[in-house]
């Protein structure tokens, strides 16, 4: 850019709902995702990478709000004017990559991704237009051995980052036994012309939790006015199509087994909904025999998602602890991922029906639950060793300092500023840094470097009263030979690590 | 999806430029990211992470190809009909937060990021469209010894990566220097009216290492017609011009000390220039006070950067080893990151100069590089135990098994597919299981597994001679009672592992 005329002034400012991401939640999240990592792993999942954007067609369309602009993705035009999208999950990239890939791979595949994806909707609190997801699918498998795995697999997942037995639950319901249900009451399950309807009762249903049985019914009735006026058009059942599904969802009982005795009472021996409960009670007894009971995965036909394209077992892992809303009151916080069987996804590719299933977590929003838990520590508790510059002529020589320590594996930075000493040990205390290392001429003659120990002058500050007894015992700083500088530092540390 | 009518079936297809990456390349990356990552963070420099677009002003128009359709970026439009781009490169969105918070930021402010960014620019053998970077920034440091710290930086994070003392060099040079060249014959290095042909003579003094002093000339005359018969316009210098460019180019000597004797003698006293110089000088020092010798750290006129935006010392890495090309010769490696000083970059949104230097390795380049050197190794040797399905109705008891082995930390998985037992075990093959566990209704009735080795069994095969004396020593198979599943898999494990 020219010096000669000054360019007119552009405003630094992040896009509509986008963030950057510091330093402590990127090491905590990236210690998160490790866990998770570890876990998958050690259940035979393998890593895959897929692109940031695809063929718009090959993403397809299905997200909850398809009535937004730009149907709630991304999208641009290559050179040769087709259409692409930033992906909005890692379950349709997978799609496309087991059908461009499926005779190479091993059936069934197990594999994991994570990575952020992109959804072009209205962002508001805590609801960003970029998060990370970390998703496990195993495709080639039509065993509900494998939707139990994904359950276990999920359980395993929230334990190995610190939320206790108890303080989660994974919810199994079966979009099958919801079939029966609705061809009961004369919605046909899978026509394409009653998609609208089946869409608009599933994201009603999916809202029990939130809402209630009274908030539930009105969606699939004539619909629902919420408290700010706005309203929502409603499914338009009738009330005698509307009770059964309302028994349905509340159909809950103590342990899994009686739950699915209540599910079989209402599907009333309708082929396809036994079929669903049939499969429920084949995944309990593969979550009983890995020791894996009701109180980490229970069966709940609350549990609906509000995708269409789910065909058997669906899944939300939620924490039941609670926290405190914006008001103060106690809330549970609710879920952190799902997912389920999609045994048609791929086949939108292959011509015919590949059986796949999987579990997706959000990590943006388990980070902010880990973070109310208090489970994630910072993994760096000090900024670097500073050592600062007391003559700019020095500043070979207190690289030098630098690179002894940072040779002996300590963190250690040179002040590169322009500032004052005082403005040297601000910078020092911003950075966090546990001590500063200082050199001036005098100390040069003698050999000597002066260790400044900022934390424990930082306590010293704040208990004024023995604060000359404790500078006797502790000096917050001190001058120590040039060869003892590592030992000196790591001193320093060790005393403030406990 | 309606069952009832078969959707128009779609192509599976990535876009063009694009990959996956699968599961050995993800394990060797990551393990790469984090050894350059705690490198980084030993010098002191912090993680931050920014979205994958920015708005499109914010971003600049910094690449050097922008005479391509969207100007080498992907771009779209939001809601608010404002235009977003894809990142291109770390730098333009760091600069971005850097003016946004720059009150709240410590200053200087070390930066380390990592991530994908897209170019839409055209694919070509191991070139894509999204490709990773790591990059490290220092910004508010005007003083060179930060621009020594990039250097040692990239030289340390190359030798953690198993890059051996002498098969990389960091090359530097100072567009300073090249600015005073420029002056004295009669280029303005900074007026917006001389850009194009500035840019044009960065680009061909850039491809000295490649093209020789001959094709350089060219490119700085009238212009140069490669191979493939394409003309490239030259920047219409004369060879009064040339020369002292050209003598510029050649000017590496042995050693930084004596490059720097020969680089100044070319600038013949050019205020600009001299002022170069002196920051080599300044650096050199640094880096030899730290033990950054020649072989390490390298001065050399020929490094220019085709970029407009550096302001001071460039960078760049260089392997130095050889490998072949596609016709077997050998070649060098050749540049696996590069960066400088930019002290307009955050100008831009500032109105006021920020000092800042920063360097950038390319990620997918040094993995190609590292497989060449040999240096990556699989981090997992094995896939997992796979426990096969003997029986469909046993599969609560199967799963039982795998849980045994998952909590003694083992990874195993439960055969999930519809196969018979010798596509199990093809299957456990294809997925480099080191054994499998079988239970057939025999077994289960004594109590017992039987394991299965499958790389004993493998090596077994090979050695046919020795077949059956090897049998009666290490069986490929053998059965264990169930309760001592876990140590007999341990024992297969130890066995194959060293």
């Amino acid at each position: 850019m020219g010096k000669n005329k000054k360019p007119p002034r552009l405003k630094a400012r992040l896009p509509k709902g986008l963030r950057d991401i510091d330093a402590s939640e990127i090491r905590a999240r990236d210690a998160m995702l490790r866990a998770i990592r570890d876990v998958y792993e050690s259940y035979g999942f393998e890593p895959l990478d897929t692109p940031a954007f695809e063929y718009t067609d090959a993403l397809g369309k299905f997200l909850p709000d398809q009535d937004r602009p730009n149907e709630g993705v991304f999208s641009f035009q290559d050179e040769d004017e087709q259409w692409l999208s930033l992906r909005y999950d890692l379950t349709a990239p997978l799609a496309r990559h087991v059908a461009e890939n499926y005779e190479a791979l091993p059936k069934p595949f197990r594999r994991y991704q994570t990575g952020s994806v992109w959804r072009n909707e209205k962002p508001g609190p805590g609801r960003f237009r970029e998060f990370i997801q970390f998703d496990a699918d195993t495709v080639g498998a039509s065993s509900v051995a494998a939707d139990a795995e994904m359950c276990m697999l999920a359980a395993d997942a929230l334990e190995a980052l610190g939320v206790k037995r108890g303080d989660y639950v994974i919810r199994v319901n079966n979009r099958k036994v919801l079939d029966g249900v609705l061809s009961s009451i004369g919605i046909d399950p899978h026509a394409d012309e009653q998609l609208g309807t089946r869409l608009t009762i599933l994201r009603a249903l999916d809202k029990y939790e939130r809402l209630g049985s009274d908030g539930v019914k009105l969606l699939l009735g004539d619909g629902r006015k919420d408290e700010s006026g706005d309203f929502t058009k409603g499914a338009g059942l009738t009330s005698h199509q509307t009770e059964p599904l309302m028994k349905f969802v509340m159909a809950q009982e103590q342990g899994r087994d009686s739950t699915l005795g209540s599910m079989e009472g209402l599907v009333q021996g309708n082929e396809i909904g036994q079929q669903g409960i049939d499969e429920l009670r084949s995944m309990d007894a593969v979550l009983t025999a890995s020791g894996c009971e009701d109180d980490r995965v229970a069966f709940d036909p609350s549990i609906v998602r509000g995708l269409d394209y789910y065909t058997g077992p669906v899944f939300e892992a939620e924490l039941t602890f609670e926290v405190k809303d914006e008001k103060g009151r106690p809330v549970r916080f609710g879920s952190v991922g799902g997912g389920g069987r999609y045994d048609g996804l791929v086949a939108r590719f292959k011509g015919q029906p590949v059986p796949a299933t999987g579990f997706s977590i959000g990590v943006s929003r388990l980070y902010t639950a880990l973070t109310a838990l208090g489970q994630l520590k910072d993994a760096e508790p000090f900024g670097p060793v500073v050592v600062s510059v007391f003559d700019k002529a020095a500043i070979a020589d207190y690289q030098a300092l630098v690179t002894r320590l940072r040779d002996a594996d300590i963190r250690a930075e040179l002040y590169l500023g322009n500032g004052k000493m005082g403005q040297q040990f601000k910078y020092a205390d911003q950075r966090g840094a546990p001590c500063v290392v200082i050199q001036g001429p005098d100390e040069k003659e003698r050999g000597e470097v002066q260790v400044k120990d900022l934390i424990e002058g930082a306590k010293a500050a704040q208990s004024v009263a023995s604060n000359e007894e404790w500078r006797s015992e502790r000096p917050a700083q001190f001058a120590v030979s040039e060869d003892k500088l590592v030992e000196a530092v790591r001193e320093v540390l060790a005393r403030h690590r406990d």
